[in-house]
């Protein structure tokens, strides 16, 4: 098999660490690994397969004879540095909002749409993750006809806002626990013991970015640009996996619980948790860490008889994000698009 | 003003000490208070007005000569209880699920249907927390013509589960700041950093008995038995707020935003949070230990002409339960029916 060049920009954060041990875990053809980050990570080091690896600060000729970069930091980075790494020859899969949605560029993933990766196109951005895990939830449920409307609210975790988020609400706890005022300095509000709409800027019709990322970008991979999508993003204090609480509105009468449960265990990628019995359905506890989105909670909706209601909890740095990228880049590979360049 | 003989059954309990605060702040006209609760609280003492009251086990004659008895003590206590109390003269305001929707009983939140009282009832539930919160944010949206579905997800705290699972989240906490593995005792499962549908036995239908209760008790706060609503309760780390994610649909074009302002701002009891140049919102740190139910997060809904969204958030021990419970008996007061018997 191929072994490539990789590098990651963004290798500090949550993402980009959980990049890192991915391609550790799922033993990607890895030739050499370049640790890129902003000049103030200069000097850190990352362990990989046994060795301490130093992170640089990333400039331009790092990207020569890289075969694949990995961006996990942000959409201003991606913009500046996406042209200058294909420019240098190697594929970019970019965890950035930057390009996901223009229409030239496919927003790929890889359970729903591969279909849309072309041997030209040589930049993926990796949706957003609740958007992702929503396209998910969604994806087995189009067998049933079309879908009328759905309506979302999510219950996200820090790991959303980033490593220092995360952090922030475990020192929040720690706090809490000295018998001190826990303080909010990356979140706009305290976390621990809290929740809050999500803090991103809110539109002229009143959503927040997330919410109009979701609604767009599900929209792109379902490959079905009218479909009406009712969302609300919230904050809440766990640390790396998000739920949804998810509504689904058929055009046809609902399909029955069990149809429904088929076609979530069909589906890959998904893992179906619904034990009505044992009250045991998807949570964060169960699904951080964890490759599967988890679904349940599945029942027929008595307030209409054309939609069910069901809830899903997926890691966010997982397929909300780095293991998505992973999968493109492995997907890329067995393709045969992405190879070795000698 | 009519001094009363008031007794609380389940004193010691969350919701009980709520009220017992709660007549102190609202200066309830307490001629004396009995404390009653199950034989395992028996000595204990608790504070009112400055004094150490003894926390007495609950039997027969503890209910003579008392004017109105709050009960907090659950549904099977409430079927042992509320008859006696009764037959001893007293009013009985109950916040247990036992008599709430027999028929012959009003369900009342008296912002909304205080003119269900009648002088011959000596017996006023108060209604599921979810629900009273939910009732309130539905009400004021009546005015805008027939609501054809609501769509709510909640956020619920722990203080839902009572006391003990508000000290276990706590206790969670401290935990984990000691490096410790947190264990789950009074909730089915961790509650710190995770959140899972909510904890009470799944019907046929595949709802929670939550869901049911909030289904069933808004449909007749609201008198309107058939209106369709569809919940998904969930538990989350916060410690006694909770909030609801609401979508609501109507027959007519959805109002305007600026119309749902005004009708949430002039409806008693509520209180408008929706500035989103700021991104301030109804959020549990907010809404904790106040008497208001914030709503905001208000938008017309681009997934569907006739339906707006909301935000809500209420404290579960104050609106949600003892408040409500005190405003009753307030309400009971002023109208006459209530009364100090000599």
């Amino acid at each position: 098999m191929t072994q490539l060049r990789v590098a990651i920009l963004g290798a500090t954060g949550a993402v980009g660490s959980e990049l890192l041990q991915l391609m550790e875990q799922r033993d990607f053809p890895v030739a050499s690994v370049r640790l890129l980050a902003s000049p103030r990570s200069k000097g850190k080091t990352m362990r990989f397969r046994g060795q301490n690896l130093p992170v640089l600060a990333v400039s331009e000729h790092l990207f020569d004879s890289v075969d694949v970069a990995f961006f996990s930091a942000g959409a201003e980075a991606a913009r500046t540095w996406a042209g200058v790494a294909q420019g240098a020859g190697a594929f970019v899969i970019d965890n950035s909002s930057a390009f996901r949605m223009d229409p030239k560029v496919p927003l790929i993933v890889p359970e729903i749409n591969w279909h849309r990766a072309r041997p030209d196109v040589r930049y993926y951005p990796v949706g957003n993750c609740t958007g992702i895990l929503l396209a998910m939830t969604l994806a087995p449920l189009r067998r049933f006809g079309a879908i009328k409307r759905v309506v979302v609210s999510t219950y996200q975790s820090a790991s959303g806002a980033g490593a220092r988020a995360m952090k922030e609400l475990e020192e929040q706890a720690r706090a809490f626990a000295r018998g001190e005022e826990p303080s909010a300095k990356v979140l706009p509000y305290l976390i621990l013991f809290n929740l809050f709409s999500h803090n991103s800027p809110i539109n002229e019709h009143g959503y927040n970015e997330e919410e109009w990322k979701v609604i767009n970008e599900v929209r792109k991979v379902l490959e079905n640009d009218d479909l009406p999508i009712e969302v609300t993003c919230v904050r809440v204090p766990v640390q790396r996996a998000h739920s949804l609480s998810v509504n689904v509105e058929f055009e046809n009468p609902a399909p029955s619980v069990g149809a429904v449960r088929e076609a979530v265990t069909a589906f890959p990628g998904l893992e179906l948790v619904d034990d009505r019995e044992g009250n045991r359905f998807p949570m964060p506890a169960l699904a951080a860490g964890r490759d599967e989105v988890l679904v349940g909670r599945i029942r027929q909706d008595l307030s209409s008889k054309h939609a069910i209601s069901l809830f899903a909890c997926g890691d966010q740095l997982r397929k909300g994000a780095a293991l998505n990228a992973i999968q493109i880049g492995e997907k890329l590979i067995e393709s045969g698009y992405l190879v070795h360049r000698s």
